[in-house]
Order: structure tokens, then C-alpha cells, then sequence
């Protein structure tokens, strides 16, 4: 973990590089498991369930029995915490949906667009040790808030061939209306194309591991769909001395602790500070159970300190964080000259994790410095917006002469006739 | 041109199959040119303009005097149409600018969209003999509403190094404020990665030939947002005999037009129309200038003949087709069933070129089925949605225990550690 002073700003971009995920060796193999699902459908899934989960499984589906079952094992404690997490994404999630007013954009020609939700949509669920209950919650809550009518969801099953119960929980809680005992590249696969037990669906979300993000790539292309391009999660800080370094170095932990990739970067004008946190993230390293993997992700990480609060606003815009924690003073007004960030976390008290799982935002958001061009997962993820015209006998004559002279100009000649036929008439 | 009769439900989705395009043949092409620009800059960019346009120039942008010239080059009658076009395109889009509310999910915790502006966009206009000035004010008028600070437009030149006045005109009274001569694979390739002249944009925009689409398709996995995936143009027309034959015909023939890939599909209940139709669409044909073009599209267009409005309804939003002319008696209830389309024409008096020119919607829309999953180009494709939340320290008690307990239960104890230290200190 480097403190970098002052770096002047043709440096910036090779600074705040990300690691690079090199994903060529695998392609090969992504591909070949795409194609297998592709043409052989629940069989070829089966096959790749039995070698990559070494689960043997005959119904791919999730029983309501074992929904029923799921329910009995979790705790009342994390049934309270999902029921409150549901009610504050649901809260912040419904206030999204707006519907565009009717515009007479000429005396006859009205013009608006038509709010439709995605008829089938796709959620994949990692599995692995730490089972993502809450990323069922930030996908499947919207999906069912727009009205998507079937709601599918993948997730790999263990060797017993039984999922995770608290991810079932979440699903049949959250509106997931079929859930498949399906893992990887295969499960991509079964919703990108469709198998006798997996329904085709038309947009697939989820995060998951390099053959996961992969497969999402190669099926986007012409296929299906996909929420947005996936790298490793990272975190910013904006902070000064009206934060204590302890917490600022718990921010820094919270990201480091999801997987070596991860990066943790700080942006402040305290040389002093930046001292502290660094002496402090280390110490909460040490301390730490899982001190090897941590002190790893802590690699990539860096503490940038700058001349003044205009150089760290311009850098973190320059970065485009997936989260942004703006711990200082005048966090509103810093705030207020963020342009690219995933989601903001403004003042002392606003930890990250409060949006990875209750505040109400999405945590489903772009990395790699993706905020630059896309936003997070959010209720227009899940809808398409029609547009729809009106035109009268009157309004097609109003504009009618503009359409033919710029048809004209174009060389599309039918275009022009398909006016000017229905003036005749 | 078939007109198919009452087929079952099981053979829609072959009936309804768009001519495949298939890219395998160029991809090795397209990534070459990509890799040198990537490498090489304006050097590169150059050479593959002597070599595919054979233009040779020095200055890659075009200059001030350049669009001064060509507005003396268009015609007053154009410049009208070009203003008429820009204030409905403008008055339609503005419209769809939203400012979210601020929710307060739990006592103590704000969660709010902060709408921005992609800060750099890029916007591709194909040359050829039609010059596409329209997809100009398409692309760039909306984005200039969202405030894109830097919208680089790149199209190709002719042989003398000149780009098409209508298109220089367009683009500078719809606010593209970098405009260089480059067309094709090298014009994707400096947007997406930057050159010495042209800068990196975040997300490109607009259509092209299977080479810029492929090249699209490649930028767009790690490098750059795109617009969307692209295909041959496509209309649908739901009709009854309360619209006249001929105009129906011209409506396909429009379609027919824009290239030999492009599909013109038909929906009725009415066996004797689909003749009257068909008949019509040939002697139109027949008359045309572009005959030989227009014939060879024809084919792959198709009438269905169906049994009832639900069948037309079901099997239109099957197809999910770019256009959708809804031209008959109860438009306005069969335009309310519609769940997948780019854009609908509803109405007697509504030609698909209204849209493509002046109503005020925008024609840059899903193909080949997207129009399942993805919008047409509206305000969200120029804008990112950032989430905000400020959290007070009542807030987060209020929330703490739902954190800590997630977090835990997902077995990340640094996430629930940053709500601890916060609620000790």
C-alpha cells in the first residue's frame, strides 16, 4: 500500500490503472461449454453440474418443498434484517418509476414513450462460501417491481446438490419465480439460449468469477442482453481529518476482504492523515482472521495525497470509482462535483456496506471505471422504453414537407413516397 | 414475397427469423485495424483513409472554414426542413429529462439518482451515396440536451477529403463539436482508444456496415459503452381493410429501401388484403428506379395471414420488430398490447418516415429482436444515474443491526466491522 504525493496529473491515468484481468486463456473453454449447452440442452448441464459443482442432479429445478424447507432454517434474526433490507430497496426503487408525459411536438403530432418491463429476465447468484443472499434482494426486488413476468434465477448447488438456504429464502421472498440448482458458464448458457427445463430468457444480470463474466461477454454480443461488463469491485475515499483514520482503514478492510483484485483507494490533502491510515489498515490487517488474503488485496491499494480539494475531486472523476466514500467536512459540496462514480456515500456515518445491503441503492454497480459511461443497477434496467407516435391528417401535413425534402436529400425516394401517398388519399 | 397462411404457434420463431449476418469472415479484419490504431494513432487512421476512401489527408479534423462552406452549400429548403427536425427532436427529448426524488427509506437515511451526463460520447455516421445527415441531429441533438461536454463526431470523406455538406450542416446546428474525417473500422478504433487528434470517448453511437458493427461489437467488451447492437433495418405493419393497399405497399417499400438485408413483414386477419397488398407492393416495385435493389429486399419480406387480432398481436411482439406500423381500425387498443417494439406508428396518418425525420422520436432503435431487452436511443443513453445516500448517525442505527446481520451471514465481517467502528466512536 503506496502513499503517493502529489502526482502530476499526466501520471494519473497509469496510477490509477486497475488490474488487469486477463481473460484469454479461458475463452476457449467458455465457449466450447456455451456451445455444448447450446446444443444439447439439459443434458450437456447436467454433465457440467456433475464435474464443476460434483453435484448429481436430476431436476435442475428448485421444489417448492425445498423453498419450504429453506424457510425452516434460517434464522429469525436474518429473516427480519432480508424483510427490512426488501422494504428499503423496494422504497428507493418504486420512487425510480416515472412515466414520461404525451408530447404535441407539432400541432397533430404527439409523441411519448411506453414504460414495458423486460418479459424474462435472468439472475445469476454465485455460490462458493459466502453465499450472495443479498444480491438476490438488488436484482430480483426491481425485476419484480417493473413487472417482469418470469424472474429465473441460477445458482450453483453444493455436492449434495442442495442450495444454499438463505439465497432460496431471498429468492422466493424477493419474487424469483423459478430458481435453478445451476452453477458457471453452464447456467449462463441455459439462460442465454434456452434448454428443455431453463427458459430462454432476453437479459441476464449478475455478478460472478472470470468464466462467469466471460460467458456474459460472448453471449451479449449477439444473444442476450446483459446488465453491464464486470470487473473486480473497488472502493474510493474522499477524506479528511474530521474522519478518524480507524474508520477510513475499516472502509479500506470492507472492500480489501472481497476477493485479491479488489483495490481500496484513498484521495485526501492530509499528508498526516494519510499516515495514519495506512499505520491503521495494516494494524487492522494483523488483527484480522483472514490476514493473509486481506494483506494481499491491500497490494492494490493506494493513498494519494494532493495539493488541494479541486485535484482530488478531478482524480476520483478521473478513477470513477464503483463506490465512492466522501468523508470530510464539506462532503455536500464535494459531493455536488462528483461526475463519475458508481454510488456515493456522503459523510461520517455512511459506510459502504450500509448500500451493499439496507440502505435502499443498488449495489450492482459498474466497475473498472465503467461509471464513466454506465449507471448502476436501477429500475430502467429492467424496462424498455417504447416510443410511440400519433399523427393526424393535419399533423402529417404540418410536417409532412420537411419529411419529403430531408427523404430527398437522403436518396431515399419510397421514404418520401410513403408520405406523400397518404396526402393523396 | 410469401403471404403465409395461418401458421401454427410452433413455427413462429423460424418463420419470424431475420436473414443471418454473419461476421466470422471480417472479425480478423476488424481487430487488425483496431490493434494498429490502437497502436499507431492518426499514423494509422491515415493510411486505412488513403486505402478505403482514398482520401488523402493531412488535417484528420475538419475545420471551422469547412462547415462555414457548407452551409453556403445547402439549400434554404433543407435548412428549414433541418430546423423543423431539430426543434421536435429537441421538444420530444427534453421532455424525457426526470429529476428523481430524494426517498427517505428509514428515519435518517436519503437515497437519491443524481442524473450526469456521459462526458464524452462519440457519434458515427456512415458515408456512401446517402448521406446520413438525420442519424446526425439523432444522435447529436440529444446529446448536447444531456450536456455532454465533449460530442465528437467522426464520418467519412469522399476522395477529395471532403465530407458532405448536409452532414457538416447537421452536425454543427445540432451541437457535435469535434468533427474529423474518418470512416469505418479506424473512426471506432480512434474513438474507442484515442489518437493523437481525436480524444477517447466513453461511449459510441450510431450505425454502419457489418465491419463498424463488428467493431463496435469488439470495442464494446472491454473498452468503451455502445449504444446498442446493431442489424438490417426492419418494419411490421399490423393492417386492416380500413388502410388502403397501396399505401401499405409503399410503407414495405420504404423499408425495402435501406438495403437487401432489410425485412418488411406484414400482419392481418384479412386473406384478401394480404393480396391486394402483395400485388400493390410489386407494381410498385415494378415502377421504381431502384427496382432491381427493392425486388432483391422483397424476398425476404412475408404477409401473415392470421385467424384472429390476438394471433396478429402475440406474433408481432414475438418478432419484436425496429418499426411497428399499426395501421388499422382499433390502433389505439392494439398499440395498448404492445410489449415489444423499438418504435410504433400508430394510426392512418403515421408513415414510419415521420419518425425517421421529424416527429420528434428518435430512430436509432433496436433490430433483429433486442427490441425485446433493449430501448431505442433515448436521454438515459447519454446520461449515467449515480446513487447517493446520506446517512445520519440516528440513520445508521436504525439500520446497523440489518447490516451487521447480512454481512455476517455472508461471512464478510470487515463490511460488518465498518458499521461497528462507526456506532463506537
Amino acid at each position: 500500500m503506496d502513499i503517493i504525493n502529489n502526482p502530476s496529473r499526466s501520471e494519473w491515468a497509469q496510477l490509477l490503472a486497475r488490474p488487469v484481468a486477463d481473460n484469454t486463456q479461458i475463452i476457449s473453454t467458455v465457449q466450447s461449454v456455451l456451445d455444448d449447452v447450446r446444443m444439447r440442452g439439459d443434458e450437456a448441464v447436467r454433465e457440467y453440474e456433475l464435474r464443476f459443482d460434483k453435484a448429481s442432479l436430476t431436476n435442475l429445478q428448485v421444489s417448492d418443498r425445498e423453498i419450504a424447507e429453506a424457510e425452516v432454517l434460517i434464522s429469525e434474526e436474518l429473516k427480519a434484517a432480508i424483510a427490512t433490507a426488501i422494504g428499503n430497496i423496494t422504497k428507493f426503487h418504486e420512487a425510480q418509476l416515472h412515466y414520461p408525459p404525451i408530447i404535441e411536438t407539432t400541432k397533430g403530432v404527439k409523441c411519448w414513450q411506453k414504460v414495458v418491463a423486460i418479459d424474462k429476465v435472468g439472475l445469476y447468484i454465485p455460490g462458493g462460501t459466502a453465499p450472495l443472499f443479498s444480491t438476490v434482494l438488488m436484482l430480483a426486488v426491481p425485476a419484480k417491481i417493473a413487472g417482469c413476468k418470469e424472474i429465473v434465477l441460477c445458482t450453483p448447488p453444493n455436492a449434495e446438490g442442495k442450495v444454499n438456504p438463505a439465497i432460496l429464502y431471498a429468492a422466493s421472498k424477493a419474487g424469483a419465480n423459478k430458481i435453478y440448482k445451476i452453477g458457471g458458464v453452464q447456467a449462463i448458457a441455459a439462460m442465454a439460449y434456452g434448454t428443455e427445463s431453463v427458459p430462454k430468457v432476453y437479459k441476464i444480470f449478475g455478478p460472478g468469477n472470470p468464466y462467469v463474466t466471460t460467458a456474459k461477454q460472448i453471449v451479449s454480443v449477439k444473444d442476450v442482453a446483459i446488465d453491464m461488463p464486470a470487473g473486480p469491485s473497488e472502493v474510493a475515499i474522499i477524506a479528511d481529518s474530521t474522519q478518524k483514520p480507524e474508520i477510513i482503514a475499516a472502509d479500506m478492510l470492507s472492500q480489501a476482504e472481497h476477493g485479491t483484485t479488489s483495490q481500496s483507494i484513498v484521495f485526501t490533502t492530509d499528508a498526516e492523515l494519510a499516515t495514519h491510515i495506512k499505520d491503521e489498515a495494516l494494524r487492522q490487517c494483523e488483527a484480522s482472521p483472514r490476514k493473509e488474503f486481506i494483506s494481499k488485496s491491500l497490494e492494490n491499494s493506494r493513498i494519494f495525497v494532493l495539493d488541494n480539494m479541486e485535484d482530488v475531486i478531478d482524480m476520483s472523476n478521473e478513477y470513477a470509482p464503483e463506490h465512492l466514500i466522501i468523508s470530510c467536512k464539506d462532503y455536500a459540496a464535494v459531493g455536488a462535483q462528483i461526475t463519475n462514480a458508481g454510488s456515493v456515500f456522503l459523510g461520517h456515518f455512511t459506510p459502504e456496506s450500509a448500500g451493499d445491503y439496507a440502505s435502499g441503492t443498488n449495489h450492482t454497480l459498474p466497475t473498472s471505471g465503467y461509471a464513466k459511461a454506465y449507471s448502476g443497477v436501477n429500475m430502467d434496467s429492467f424496462v424498455k422504453k417504447i416510443t410511440f407516435q400519433e399523427i393526424t391528417s393535419e399533423g402529417l401535413g404540418n410536417i409532412s414537407r420537411t419529411i419529403e425534402v430531408m427523404a430527398e436529400n437522403e436518396s431515399l425516394f419510397a421514404h418520401k413516397y410513403a408520405v406523400t401517398v397518404r396526402k393523396v388519399h
